[in-house]
């Protein structure tokens, strides 16, 4: 018998009624994903969908802890990066499911980054009008923000996850091991994330981070810590608005503005990457607020500068290449899908950590923004 | 203006919550569909899906109602069949309500019988995670059982209804003037569903059925009546377990049988269907309960003679051309997706508006008993 405890382990629990369930964040867990697993669902079989980058170096330890607790276990491994979530793969990933005889009471397993949770959990959301769904994110983006709060979903020609579910994991195993082995750029790009949960309304983690960057940076307690604290803040989000009607729009801080630029440079990720759209579009947000007289210059500054200590580009000149003039910035910020009636809702702040949905914003203002901060 | 009360109409009204949804049952209800619409969603666009059976019919008519009432209206004609609810042409759905640029505030419209409404809906599902959604069923089986309810969903290769998933419409429009172009095989297939609900726990719907078949056959108040009562019965079972954890189960009373029976057959329309099936399967869920002493012989008899009276095939026998034997008809049994953990679930009665759920049934007695069948 393996120990399933391991000394860090930290559990954030979502509290979702009837579909709460755990995030288990600490070192290890890939190695006691059965136990964990059998611990909570009475799970015969298992549906892992991973992908080429992260087969590799994980694929064999989860297979081999569900194996030695008695799932069966059955893979599937997709090409990394955006494209895979598509209409094509998602029948792909369907009919592998179906194939494997997968019932409700069984198990499909993400392992990997945003792109597999997002796509394995949109699967199990519609086989049988939804399986049992594991995520094992392995990238700090997908810890502290993909795999949790039941988002799921794939891009189209018309936009990036226009189509998708509302469908709960019912445990997150955020094994912190694998962040051992992400880029400097990657973890960055995941790092933006945390940083927005103190910016939208938790002042204390903001300040925390700003002491203790280089130490999450490095890894170890600090690291776990900034993961854990993430994913309560999000938690706390999606318990009170699991299906975006309300607050939930909060956790789109830096995102309005970050969908367009990743648009405008065609989802280049040699250009940008999600995380760095929204560092980019964390600062602007925070400038757009200061120009609105509603928050004060100097706090959007101090984002702007922990956000470039942390690695992370922070200005429209921080992209490389050419990018579209104002007006057609304006038209992707318009196909964003959080246009309503035609009106613009951004999220805007009154300072570090008080972010707030505001639904009536002038276009013409916007416009005047972007305009001022190309010319640069 | 049109006048948007008909004299006959009635309201059942379908109680989940916020997600709460009136069926409409009348006379000229496709007429009055923008009206309708209106008065419960602030909707600006609509999304039709409907085929090439039913579209040359109802679509202008359906069309003109919303266009009057200022909403901008979209349309796609599918090809008509069950071979329409695949993948591909969920795909081909989910392009057409995002080209339409369809807001979840918006409506994806499903004028058809089961298989429209079925992928439709599954469509307005999975746009943007979900977006308003209005069943107009034009058949009697679309408005007594598939409009209701909230399961929507596609086939695969592996099996009818395999991927989907709940998306409660926001309302149902039964327009019983649609059901007056329906072949009398398709009416007594609809209403074999009708009869379920008598045969599942309401004897004195069965009851009057005896009574009134001919004049429910024949059009006016007393189809209306039956109409409305089908729909309440299910609205209560959806309401007591929305997503099939208990109860809901019921409704599938024939379906098991009748499944196995669509599937011995290669779903061919043919041949054998939907409807049919369930008729043959409800016999045959009546005289098996015989067979294990759990209901009166006599009671099997009474239902086999309604049906039989209402123009529907009763026996194995009645299928035309061969049948498989009957281990391979427990084969396509044992592959149906109500089978949990290898044991066989089955709706049995204990007579007529007696119906339970049974999980424990062996498998041998089900061999024995359709060996018996097919020899006779």
């Amino acid at each position: 018998m393996k120990s399933r405890e391991t000394a860090d382990k930290r559990i954030v629990r979502v509290d979702l009624g009837n579909r709460s369930y755990d995030i288990l964040i600490g070192s290890g867990l890939l190695q006691s994903a059965g136990g964990e697993t059998l611990a909570r669902l009475d799970c015969r079989k298992a549906a892992i969908i991973t992908d080429t980058h992260v087969a590799p170096r994980y694929l064999d330890t989860l297979t081999e802890s569900l194996q030695t607790d008695g799932i069966e276990t059955f893979s599937l491994t997709l090409a990394a990066g955006e494209k895979t979530k598509s209409f094509e793969n998602l029948h792909t990933a369907v009919d592998f499911i179906l194939d494997a005889r997968i019932e409700r009471s069984d198990a499909v397993i993400a392992l990997g980054g945003g792109v597999i949770g997002d796509l394995a959990g949109f699967a199990a959301a519609i086989v049988r009008r939804g399986v049992n769904f594991i995520q094992v994110p392995t990238s700090l983006l997908a810890q502290v923000d993909s795999s949790v709060g039941g988002k799921t979903g794939i891009n189209t020609r018309q936009g990036k996850n226009l189509v998708g579910a509302f469908h709960q994991p019912h445990l997150v195993l955020a094994d912190t091991d694998t962040l051992d082995t992400l880029t400097p750029r990657e973890f960055a790009a995941g790092y933006a994330e945390v940083v927005k949960y103190g910016l939208i309304d938790q002042p204390d983690f903001f300040h925390w981070l700003e002491k203790n960057r280089k130490a999450v940076f490095s890894g170890g307690a600090e690291r776990a810590e900034a993961i854990a604290r993430s994913c309560a803040a999000k938690a706390a989000v999606v318990a009170a608005d699991e299906h975006e009607n309300g607050v939930r729009a909060l956790l789109n801080l830096g995102h309005t503005f970050g969908h367009a630029l990743e648009r405008a440079t065609s989802y280049d990720g040699a250009r940008l990457v999600h995380g760095e759209g929204v560092a980019i579009g964390m600062v602007l947000a925070h400038e757009f607020s200061a120009r609105m007289n509603l928050a004060s210059p100097d706090d959007a500054k101090r984002v702007a500068a922990h956000l470039k200590d942390a690695g992370l580009p922070t200005t429209l000149g921080d992209i490389d290449g050419d990018l579209p003039p104002p007006d057609i910035l304006m038209d992707a910020i318009g196909q964003d899908k959080k246009v309503k009636g035609g009106k613009l809702t951004f999220i805007l702040t009154r300072g570090i950590g008080e972010a707030f949905i505001a639904d009536d914003v002038p276009p013409s203002e916007v416009l005047a923004f972007l305009t001022e901060k190309q010319s640069q």
